[in-house]
């Protein structure tokens, strides 16, 4: 075992879009574990829309990132070493090892992976957090009922994709919103939405709330929000009553940072926002994952078997090298990977 | 019976705040009930926030008054000729008989009021539309649990009277906010809030929002939203995780109309709307009480015994005349009137 591992610490904050600068790709002395722990060489790790938050040291709901310290991230990996009765080397651990090379933690902390009943990688994708999100979202704050039309952006990520085919089982009409000609065709062809709008061919709000109001002639029952942005104002006005909108995420303000009133609303106003949620009977929850773990296992005993029946499809892509992170973070939150985006890290 | 009665019609739209124009007092033929048909004569008409609503034809949860149409109103009064089974003159009737003097509607359309229950004026406000609304959205949307703390603006309203007072019957901080230091004093020393804040003592959101974080030292559980605007404004970052907001109307906001990206924001974006949304997982649920009516028989079970006994208190400010009921009305969405707006007819 050699005595150094590598990771990517935050050099400093961003201020709108992150750039290499933000970013510093070291060696750092290799843990070992204490009484209780286990060291994990990571195999690949997760990239998601969330950490962009965690760059910025606004209030949210979880602590940021301190300067100097490790970007955090998900990871799937196999014990190296054990100090914990738990997990002996050889055997495959998920947990929140950050953006490095390895990863040290109790063994409470991590969560045992079965090579042999799904690949490793989904247990960050269509089996792990992101499908989780989608579906806990979907189920406890969207209600989905059958006849109904559902709208959710980022259709081919990992959590769109699972919202989307989860409601299409459930007998809704699915209308995905993605980037580019490639995306739409992935939504419709393999993850089987309905139909997928191509969120750039439309210039403004107004155009893609046009295009949406065709998508969608009975109106829009649940917007799954994870974007925010030009979408969010398509959608407000074609939002039925009674409508349902699960808030996970909303990228395209991510780059805002602490969004006061200097932030881009366009067309959309507060109070225009806020009228909508009364005059429609709206329900409007945010939600962050990490409250509802208790929920995981239900969630694994009803997708997994689809997932392994080809019911519910992923979609993975893979960059390879923890080196290549930053990059590849930066790209996807333009958009830039198709289906869920992963590091290969061995 | 003479063969004429008196209405105010609606003779204009607004722009802006409604003036004397918009209103037009005037003679009328009186109706003869039709087969099932119930004529009342009004003695006590009530005057609610939401009739602005009603005087613009943007989109909302209900048909705006036509221009001409009568104005919008409940109203309780004798039955003076009847054509139902169900009623006989000499009863007492609640109905939407508008803003006139007398009403002519279906008999399954009316409400028995037993005017020795209670003055057959709670059934405008505390035991009416407007207290129904307020315990329907605490309980509902609300979700109180003892302990907790809750903010209601126009507190010495009959909404904002009775959801402060429900919520301080359950165990939670009660943190009113009214417009004027009788107001306070009264929903102090009336209504048992545990504090009041006058909105006109604070220029800015941000200067009253810092009076509220001293009144609500744990921070903001539940905002029951009457006003938007200002209060919101000082309001959503006192929100705590998982706070509830429950919409029932938003009066600083009424005069913008159809409030498009134009209508004033001041200080509240959009995005930050939604981030708070986000980031503290707060519940926020647009209701109308028309789709509640179901509930309304175990409110009356509930609350019509503590007003009988005192335990729940109410206060109504009576207007003389019908014909000054759009002057009454006017003053009443500037907040003039103190308490429960009523207009006596006969």
């Amino acid at each position: 075992m050699t005595d150094q591992m590598y990771r990517v610490a935050l050099a400093s904050r961003p201020s709108g879009a992150p750039t290499t600068e933000n970013f510093r790709y070291e060696p750092v002395p290799m843990p070992e574990p204490a009484e209780g722990e286990v060291l994990v060489r990571v195999h690949y790790m997760s990239l998601d829309p969330y950490m962009r938050g965690r760059m910025d040291d606004a209030k949210s709901y979880a602590a940021p990132v301190p300067i100097g310290g490790t970007m955090e991230a998900g990871a799937v990996g196999e014990v190296i070493a054990s100090n914990s009765p738990a997990f002996k080397p050889g055997d495959f651990a998920f947990g929140m090892f950050g953006w490095a090379t390895h990863g040290c933690l109790p063994a409470k902390m991590l969560r045992k992976i079965d090579p042999d009943q799904a690949p490793i990688t989904t247990s960050l994708g269509v089996l792990g957090m992101p499908g989780f999100t989608g579906w806990q979202g979907l189920m406890e704050y969207g209600r989905p009922k059958a006849g109904e039309t559902l709208v959710v952006a980022a259709a081919t990520g990992p959590v769109g994709s699972m919202v989307g085919q989860v409601a299409r089982l459930m007998g809704l009409r699915t209308v995905g919103i993605a980037g580019g000609a490639d995306k739409c065709r992935m939504a419709t062809e393999t993850f089987g939405f309905d139909d997928c709008l191509d969120h750039r061919a439309y210039a403004t709000a107004k155009d893609l709330r046009a295009a949406l109001s065709d998508a969608c002639p009975d109106g829009i029952d649940i917007y799954f929000e994870n974007v925010g942005g030009k979408v969010l104002e398509a959608v407000i006005p074609l939002m039925n009553n009674f409508g349902r909108i699960p808030i996970c995420g909303m990228i395209a303000w991510y780059d805002a940072g602490g969004l006061g009133a200097g932030a881009a609303a366009e067309g959309l106003s507060a109070p225009a926002l806020w009228r909508n949620i009364l005059v429609k009977f709206l329900s409007v929850n945010g939600f962050i994952i990490s409250n509802h773990w208790n929920r995981f296992p239900t969630f694994l005993n009803e997708i997994a078997p689809k997932v392994a029946s080809g019911e519910i499809k992923y979609v993975e892509d893979v960059a390879e090298g923890l080196e290549n992170a930053p990059a590849t973070f930066m790209s996807m939150l333009k958009g830039g990977n198709h289906g869920k985006q992963i590091v290969k890290v061995i």
